[in-house]
């Protein structure tokens, strides 16, 4: 089985209402009037990152692309629970993790920490509070909405390839968990572009029923050069998000299209139709 | 660094007050007026399961091994985030994940799928609901009082050395859910027993500050000519707990000891102080 193909198999299994069909990022789980975002995210040694990699920057990437699952919801950290395999560097790993829990208010819950002979795994599951009902889902987007993104993308990129002035980015990304909060009330779609922008907008226009329209020129890149490239590269964690077109945002956002009736594809970047997913980012499995 | 030594460095981490200092095997989140139970563990290829281990069971493994720390704490389960690594019999995951989601009425609320190169590894996190409130803990047990088991010790060893009799101990363990539940009002200290009765009730009386004395005549084995064996080896699933001695108990089962005053080590097994809780059970790491 694929990824895909297994994913298909888990939505025949009994789901919590909570769930969402396994079309989102994150639980969406209601307890006693408050209104819990659940996520869990695993990072494998030679998939996720590179034999030999720092593992601060490990524990602190493990921590914060949950964290950006939370701040696509609009929800504020609760805690996690850590998922540990020992191995080498583990006084790293705990350096990195206490960086990322300090620098984002998150305590810890708990978790496990296991013994294993192979490549190093770890899980994290991070829990938040909705700081704002309707959660936002991908699937909000409506014809005639403005399309936009927090950040620039292709910066992870750059700093992937050792480019200086973006190793932080790669390493060490930011969630952007405030702009989250900001924007729930706001947005109609919303989630993190951990996977590249121009997958992760296929996505959400597909959830959504619609299209998204994107105009090249209008989407920020880290390199002119290398726009492209720059669009299909994940592990940016820029927020990706519709609404109506003449909201007032609460927060600085690029405007990079329109979200169309659906046409013949989900996706539209300047004239070409992107009608399959193929190629346009990374994906697992 | 070891097991001991990695959660001593989390213990120093800013830890929820939910996470009960990481003394206990689950977290107990107060959320919007009702009582959360969370807990996360891990199983890796090789170290909780052997290579080519049917993935059926290790998928029910993996769920009801979790569900049994909920069980501990008189949770009933609200549902599962799953971490899988895909890779070969995953369809025959899915069928155990299956079975054991519907044996004990546990919807999937989400997770992650990964792709890896090494041996397989996969995390669960159980979410729960406190039916009774204080939810038990480790730490609660006081001189005078009952210790009991609520069933025999050892089938999960036999089972894993291949007597067909107790292979569904070692392969399909069932979480004492109901048994939790109804013994939650009355127990002073509960926990699962996964690691080994000895090495299990040694550290419930050592969280107490008491002395478990253990009548060995007492202790239901599955095995009476290997005794010794069955108290020390793990995976059974049983819950430990104590009472005050004269308590009616909800279910069935087996008084093993006293609690006295802390004496000259946390557990005493007939004449036998056993001061450290080396070669009681198992130990990860």
């Amino acid at each position: 089985m694929n990824e895909a193909d297994f994913i298909a198999a888990l939505r025949a299994l009994p789901l919590h209402s909570a769930a969402r069909g396994l079309a989102d990022d994150c639980a969406v789980l209601m307890v006693g009037g408050e209104t819990l975002v659940l996520t869990h995210d695993m990072m494998v040694e030679g998939t996720h990152f590179r034999e030999g990699a720092d593992m601060a920057d490990v524990a602190w990437k493990l921590v914060t692309t949950n964290l950006s699952d939370l701040a696509a919801k609009g929800a504020e950290p609760v805690g996690v629970l850590l998922g540990h395999m020992l191995g080498s560097d583990d006084a790293l790993f705990i350096k990195g993790l206490h960086e990322a829990l300090r620098a984002f208010a998150t305590p810890l819950l708990g978790g496990d920490t296991v013994a294993g002979k192979g490549l190093r795994c770890f899980g994290l599951t991070a829990i938040g509070r909705a700081s704002h009902t309707q959660v936002p889902s991908r699937s909000g987007a409506a014809a005639g909405e403005g399309v936009w993104i927090t950040g620039p993308v292709g910066r992870a990129m750059l700093g992937f390839e050792g480019a200086s002035d973006h190793l932080a980015a790669f390493n060490r990304p930011v969630p952007r968990l405030a702009e989250g909060r900001a924007l729930a009330p706001h947005v109609t779609a919303m989630m993190d572009i951990s996977d590249g922008l121009l997958l992760d907008a296929w996505r959400m226009a597909d959830a959504s029923g619609v299209t998204f329209a994107l105009d090249p020129v209008a989407i920020p890149v880290a390199d002119p050069a290398r726009a492209d490239d720059c669009m299909r590269w994940g592990d940016d964690y820029e927020l990706l998000f519709t609404a109506p077109a003449d909201t007032a945002l609460p927060v600085p956002a690029h405007r990079i299209g329109t979200v169309t009736a659906r046409g013949e594809a989900p996706l539209q970047l300047g004239s070409t139709m992107l009608r399959a997913s193929d190629r346009l980012g990374y994906r697992h499995g």
